[in-house]
C-alpha cells in the first residue's frame, strides 16, 4: 500500500503566497479534496481529480479522502491559509482516531501555510507583535458562553486577539455580541482591524476603535484583530497607517532592557 | 526617493518553506539586514550586501536599515518564521514611530511567512486546531509576573499555548518556572510538545505530559506547545503519534453540530 494523505496549506489566496513545499506536494497528488473555492485556486474546473464539498462537511470530506488514500492513492486535502488553524488538519486527525485501523497506518503529511492572521497582520504593520490569541467565533462546535469566557480572559490578560469566523449568514449576531463583551473589559479607544481578503488583490484593511467598530464591517472573508491596550497606530504622509503592538510591556525600555519605572 | 524597506519572513528554515512572494522580494533587495543565521540562509557569506547583527540588537538594526532605505536603497530585513510574530516587523514599526519624519514617508512592505508554531504543529498533527495563544517567555521586554499571569489566564480558559523563546543561556530558569505555574492550573496528563528545529532537516518532536516535562528538553531552537484538556495523542502502527486538538468542545458532536450533553 503506497497511499498517503497530504493536508496542504495554500496560504491566503494568491499563488505567490504558497510555499515551494506546497507546490511540490500538489504535484504529487492524484486527487484534490476540499471546499470548492480552495480547490478552484489550484485545480482547473474540468479536472476529473477534483472532489469538492461544502465548508460544513469537514468530517465526511476527511473520511472520504482517508478511504481513498487507504486504497493506495496519493490524496491532497486543501486548506486556505494554514491547515492547522481552524481548518482541515484537525478534522483529518479526528477521523483517523475514530476510523478503521488502516487509516492509522497511512502516512499523513501536513504542509503548513501562511495563515489568515499572519497575512492580515502583515498587511497593516505588526499588530500581532506581542503575545496574542487566535479564537474562532463560530459556535457551531462549542457553546457561545465558552467563547465569551475566552474573549474576556484574553482581553483581561492583555493579549491581542485574532478572531476567526467572525460572521456568516448562519451566525449573524456573534461578532456584535463579542464586541459588546469586549467593551466590558477594554477601553473604547482600543484599536480594531477588519482585514478583508488579506493577501489577495481585493484586500481591504480598515482600522477603527472598539467604540466605533460595528459587526457589519465584517463578512465571511474578514479576519478581525482586536488590539491590546498597547497596540498603536502610526499615521504616515502618503502611506497607509501602520498598526503595531510593541514588543515591550509599558514602562519597559526596549533599548536598555530594564524597567524605566 | 525610491527607497523602501521590505521585512521578509523566511519561514521555518528550509528554502522550500519560503513563499514565492518572499523569493521575489529577496530578488528586489539591494541590502540584507538581519540576525546572522537568518541572513546565512539566503545570502552567500562573501556577499558585500550582507549586514548581520546580534539577535539582541533589533532596535539598532531597524534604525540602520531605515536610514539606508531613506537614502534611496531597497533594503530587506530578514526574519525567520513570520516577521510579525515576536520578530522584526514590530521592531521596525517602533523605530518608524520614534524616528525622523522621512522614515514615516518610506514605503514599508511586510512579507508574511510560515511561523515556527505553524511548522511545529504541522510536524505532529494539529495541536493548534482549536483556540490557542502565542506567548513569549522572554522577560527581557516585560516583567515575569505578567508572563505568569498570561499563562495562567490562557490555561484557565482552555486555550492551547505556543511558547516562544522558552529558554536561552541568559534566561535559564523561565521555562521551568512556567511549567510549575501551569501545573497549578492544568492536569498532570496535559500533553506537552517540544518541537526542535521544526520544518528543518534535523527536526525533532518530543511529546510528553505536563507531569513529565522538564525545561532541559528545550533549547533556543525549540518551540514548546502546551495542550489544553482536550488535546489528544493518537498512536499509530509504524507511524509517529499524532497530537491534535479537536475542533469541538467536549460534549459537542461535530457531526450533528448540536450538544450531545
Amino acid at each position: 500500500m503506497s497511499g498517503r494523505l497530504i493536508v496542504i496549506g495554500l496560504g491566503p489566496g494568491e499563488a505567490a503566497c504558497m510555499t515551494a513545499q506546497a507546490v511540490e506536494a500538489l504535484a504529487r497528488a492524484d486527487w484534490f479534496y476540499g471546499y470548492g473555492p480552495y480547490v478552484d485556486r489550484v485545480v482547473a474546473l474540468d479536472d476529473p481529480r477534483r472532489v469538492v464539498s461544502d465548508n460544513r462537511e469537514e468530517g465526511a470530506r476527511a473520511r472520504e479522502a482517508l478511504a481513498l488514500a487507504a486504497r493506495g492513492e496519493c490524496v491532497a486535502m486543501l486548506s486556505g491559509g494554514d491547515p492547522g488553524v481552524f481548518a482541515m488538519a484537525s478534522a483529518v486527525c479526528e477521523q483517523i482516531e475514530r476510523g478503521p485501523e488502516a487509516w492509522r497506518a497511512l502516512p499523513l503529511e501536513v504542509v503548513p501555510g501562511v495563515s489568515a492572521m499572519l497575512a492580515a497582520a502583515a498587511a497593516c504593520g505588526a499588530p500581532l507583535g506581542h503575545d496574542f490569541a487566535a479564537i474562532s467565533l463560530s459556535d457551531n462546535l462549542k457553546p457561545w458562553a465558552l467563547i465569551e469566557r475566552r474573549l474576556q480572559a484574553c482581553a483581561g490578560a492583555g493579549l491581542v486577539m485574532a478572531l476567526y469566523n467572525p460572521i456568516s449568514k448562519a451566525r449573524p449576531w456573534q461578532l456584535g455580541v463579542a464586541l459588546e463583551r469586549l467593551r466590558d473589559v477594554l477601553a473604547p479607544q482600543t484599536l480594531v482591524i477588519f482585514a478583508r481578503a488579506a493577501g489577495r488583490p481585493d484586500e481591504q484593511i480598515t482600522t477603527t476603535t472598539l467604540a466605533q467598530a460595528r459587526a457589519e464591517q465584517a463578512d465571511m472573508a474578514t479576519l478581525v484583530i482586536i488590539g491590546s491596550e498597547e497596540t498603536r497606530e502610526v499615521t504616515r504622509p502618503g502611506q497607509a497607517s501602520l498598526v503595531y503592538t510593541p514588543r515591550f510591556a509599558p514602562g519597559w525600555d526596549p533599548e536598555s532592557k530594564h524597567s524605566a519605572c
